[in-house]
């Protein structure tokens, strides 16, 4: 039924043969990788507004338009400084990998450990922001946006299980709609407001009792670094590189230039044209809607304005889903997170790692109401960890390599590295107290794990190894079947301990003398040549006595002992409360009994009797 | 670890040779065998009280001492014929037993559903009705009623695990001093009548907005019903005749007089006084405490009633804790019930009888919120089921034995199991809308359980039986090893798969065709002469393949197929989480995957290696 249920949802298993890989063009490839970057200008103006509104006078809030400005050039250095990895790595230079190639393996795990918190932080929030979009349009659907989000997070989990062959045409499609939509919205916008038309909102009225905060450079920081998500997605060209056309790094790396210009070009349009208009935050419409209400009235304009965010919004989240099983499966084969992360599924995708990223992101969106605005303190700390190690490596790597022109390179790799360290800086200290802490708790912790499950692995590998002292061959053989009774399941038991050979004891526990009596008359008639041993057992446990019966067979390092254990297996699920308590005593306690450490040398069988009523 | 707390709460386990029987005399038998229904006492008077209440006007309560000498000619109805019972069924008597032997398996099932149903209620109302002693004489503890009720039972449950020997001399204690508190409660009270110095309360004012019920017959039958609570226990001397010294049964029998003599003047003295001073129910202090305090003013009297009745409910309390698991094991034996409840545990007690009956009991208390009165409706039902089927089976006893004097003996049971009866369709419908629907529901759905569980038993023993069609003995024996890597645990299985003698077959399944060249390769190093089968998977999956390549050899039925899977034993219990999940899905698709039945052959052995870091 779990079965039937499963193939219904995920659909019938794929064989291995069908696993290809569609080459994209550039327009395609631009679509299919930039979403999650270029989608985060439905939130980074707003995130910034969010933080100057909290100062005394409306005034902060013309301090938006400098630091986004200072925000795009932070971006164009990062967007240069990937061209560069896009070059050095065709075959995907994803933080982890850079950092382990030239950094060492902690700043990898810690790369890793970072941006795998950020792809689940990425579903999580664009998630959240899309469902934004759309309760800013219909407002009606305000009280159920936990539902919506879950249930679009559920939707995505499901169709990557099936397994989403990336299609560029139908992923281009929102990407581009999306582009269209936020050009229009700008063109028009400058439009108007060089013809004079724009005519601004009124300053709101401050809400009474709200905390006002002077306008100190510590808020501006906060500002800059809420308005950094911007730059969140900007890597996924780097890691994508091998699904580009002939020839790939080069294409790869005009793409990424072609991504920035739009992603900065978008996010300062509609930073410009917010703070022109002078829109402010509000808790039940984001800023965009209310500037696609404010430029196109509401019409089929403004709600192709509110679709089109929300579906490059659900775009992004799922291009997590991606990269977070892409780069668990290569923690996985390098044994740093648990090796069914490695399985490719029935669907040719990393089934494991879909999961696991469904369920924590819901669980984030539940535990945060998915509310966009407290995800994002958490978010941007994961990426500049990431950005950072990535460039730092790449000089690493420069300064290794010395390819012609290697100054040229790390410098700007260096140049790259350097800003990002610095914003990391700011993002920890501004948004520390609002959750910054738990993803600089979260990472040290996470790396520990992996190093525990690294090391687990690496013992395990050295007790495996076929080295040193070689396992002695046994050939001395006995065989013990532990009987309560005398019936169908226990003859096939005894049938099959005489087929195998050996010397072969059947011994019953005695708890009830009479019983045992009964018990010893009638295996006499049906095996009169094979004795049945008697246990004595004074407290009555089936167990001990076995557990110490079984034992004396095991003296020496050249011994088998098989211990035959019948069990039935029941026709229906409640019959099991009704049986098989012995079995399942003995069987965990030849498993985890580890007297002596004899126990190596103790088989444990199971003869199963098929009850069909 | 579990085993030590175990040890620590329980103790060491007791050799079988300790189980004994303590004989007790009548004076000790008494204490032992009639805490249940002494106990009664300490409630019965204010449930009929409580319902009378409801009537309009004071006047109703009056009726209380009619109703009481009512119940008391009962009582005295259902000694007499229990007393002949105790002569009939020396070797003790239980409703299940009687109605067994004399009316057919469907009457004794539903008297051990209404007799289990009543243990269980009888631990719930007496913790609760001692509770509420204590409540009385200290209100402070109130707020906390339900966590000390819930201690109380948690701890009779450790001290019944842990084996309680039957000390004839402790128990009689706290029963004879509640008698004789009792006693002197009401030889003063009667004192102070005759002197005229027993001053009335004042009746209470009228509640606001209470429900005022005019005095019907129903009311009045429904007052006799909660009264009714007064009988339960009378039972326990017929299900004990074993305890006592020889002759037995005619030391029982006087020992059930006695106590039916005890049990009625309490009753009828205290329900006496009770109207006389004209107490009423309240809800925060039980009628026996306000006529105490009445007669004995707040002092030492006082507090040693309100001790004395408080410990003999705990007694009382724990004769289910004996009754109950008695009764389970005899049920689990005729195979109604899970044959597990018929264990002997370590401690000499059927343990696992009395962790349901705590656990249920527990439960209980939870929901009713350790109210007595609200459990009361429930109560008396299957009290008065097993009554009536024990003396309707005592008749039927008498029919077939037609011993000297068996006329007279079956018109005494005869009267006994109408009395019984008519007051069952009395319970029954003036409680049904309280409560009684559920018991009503609950004893045939318990029948019914019973029934399946026995169907299956009998099934299991049909299927299992050595008649019929012999088991095939077979000779022919394959092994299968299944393996993925090649490690120290594989050869272990190799070479535990060549001591078993028989073709032996070594398999791999190709998820990764790099991964299998590699290990084919160091295959031929260390195992030259033995081939490594290579079997395909399209699909990636591990099991499906070798299901399929297992029944292959499955094809006749004098085969044995053994499976030999390699298994880790993890040194951590976290360690479980990063291995063997192959070896686990092999084995459950082994035992449940029934394909065409031949898997009746199919064998599965663990070959454990174990890890010690």
């Amino acid at each position: 039924m779990v079965g039937s249920l499963r193939r219904m949802l995920i659909g019938q298993a794929l064989p291995s043969a069908r696993m290809t890989h569609e080459r994209l063009g550039k327009i395609q490839a631009l679509a299919v990788l930039s979403s999650d970057a270029l989608s985060s200008v439905a939130y980074a103006t707003e995130e910034i507004l969010l933080v100057l509104v909290l100062a005394a006078g409306g005034g902060a809030l013309g301090l938006s338009w400098p630091i986004a400005i200072a925000i795009g050039v932070l971006l164009l250095v990062v967007a240069i400084s990937y061209y560069q990895t896009v070059h050095a790595y065709p075959t995907g230079g994803g933080a982890y990998t850079v950092s382990k190639e030239n950094l060492g393996t902690l700043p990898s795990l810690v790369a890793g450990a970072a941006l795998l918190t950020d792809y689940i932080l990425t579903v999580a929030v664009s998630i959240s922001a899309g469902v934004a979009a759309i309760t800013s349009a219909f407002p009606a659907l305000e009280p159920v946006r936990v539902e919506i989000a879950l249930a679009a997070i559920a939707i995505i989990t499901l169709v990557n299980l099936r397994g989403l062959r990336e299609s560029g045409r139908v992923f281009a499609m929102p990407t581009y709609f999306f582009v269209g939509t936020m050009y229009l919205l700008i063109g028009l916008g400058l439009a108007r407001w060089l013809a004079g038309g724009l005519i601004s909102v009124p300053p709101p009225t401050p809400v009474e009792g709200a905390v006002v905060h002077n306008l100190t450079l510590f808020l501006i920081l906060r500002a800059f670094a809420s308005g950094c998500t911007a730059m969140t997605g900007v890597e996924a060209i780097s890691n994508g590189v091998t699904v580009f056309k002939h020839p790939e790094a080069d294409n790869a790396g005009k793409t990424l230039l072609w991504m920035a210009g739009i992603l900065i070009s978008m996010f300062l349009g509609i930073t410009f044209l917010v703070h022109q208009v002078g829109i402010t935050p509000s808790e039940t419409e984001t800023v965009v809607s209310q500037l696609g209400r404010h430029v196109f009235g509401v019409g089929p304009l403004y709600y192709a304005l509110q679709v089109a965010t929300a579906l490059i919004l659900l775009l992004a989240a799922n291009t997590s889903y991606s990269d977070f099983p892409r780069l668990a499966m290569w923690m996985a084969r390098d044994r740093f997170l648990p090796r069914q992360l490695a399985n490719l599924g029935d669907r040719l995708v990393y089934g494991n790692g879909i999961v696991v990223l469904g369920v924590i992101a819901g669980l984030l969106v539940i535990v945060f109401g998915a509310q966009t605005h407290a995800l994002i303190p958490l978010y941007a700390v994961g990426v500049f960890i990431s950005f950072t190690l990535n460039q730092a490596g790449m000089v690493r790597h420069w300064l290794k390599l010395r390819t012609p022109g290697w100054r040229h390179s790390a410098v700007i790799n260096g140049a790259g590295a350097v800003a990002t360290a610095i914003v990391l800086v700011v993002v920890a200290a501004t948004k520390f107290t609002h959750g910054a802490w738990f993803i600089l708790l979260l990472i040290p912790t996470l790396v520990v794990i992996f190093k525990a499950i690294h090391h687990h692995y690496q013992q395990v590998a050295d007790q495996l190894a076929l080295t040193g002292r070689w396992p002695v061959m046994m050939h001395h053989h006995t065989t013990i079947v532990p009987i309560a009774d005398l019936h169908r399941g226990v003859i096939k038991a005894v049938d099959y301990g005489q087929a195998l050979g050996g010397q072969l004891h059947v011994v019953t526990v005695e708890i009830d003398p009479e019983a045992t009596a009964h018990l010893l008359a009638r295996w006499a008639e049906v095996f009169p040549n094979l004795p049945l041993e008697v246990l004595p057992s004074p407290y009555r446990s089936v167990t001990e006595p076995l557990l110490e019966y079984i034992d004396q067979f095991v003296q020496q390092e050249g011994d088998y002992v098989t211990v035959l254990v019948p069990e039935f297996v029941p026709a229906k699920w409640w019959h099991h409360l009704l049986h098989n308590e012995s079995a399942w005593a003995l069987k965990l306690a030849l498993l985890y009994n580890r007297r002596d450490w004899r126990g190596r040398f103790r088989i444990i069988t199971n003869v199963p009797f098929y009850l069909s009523r």
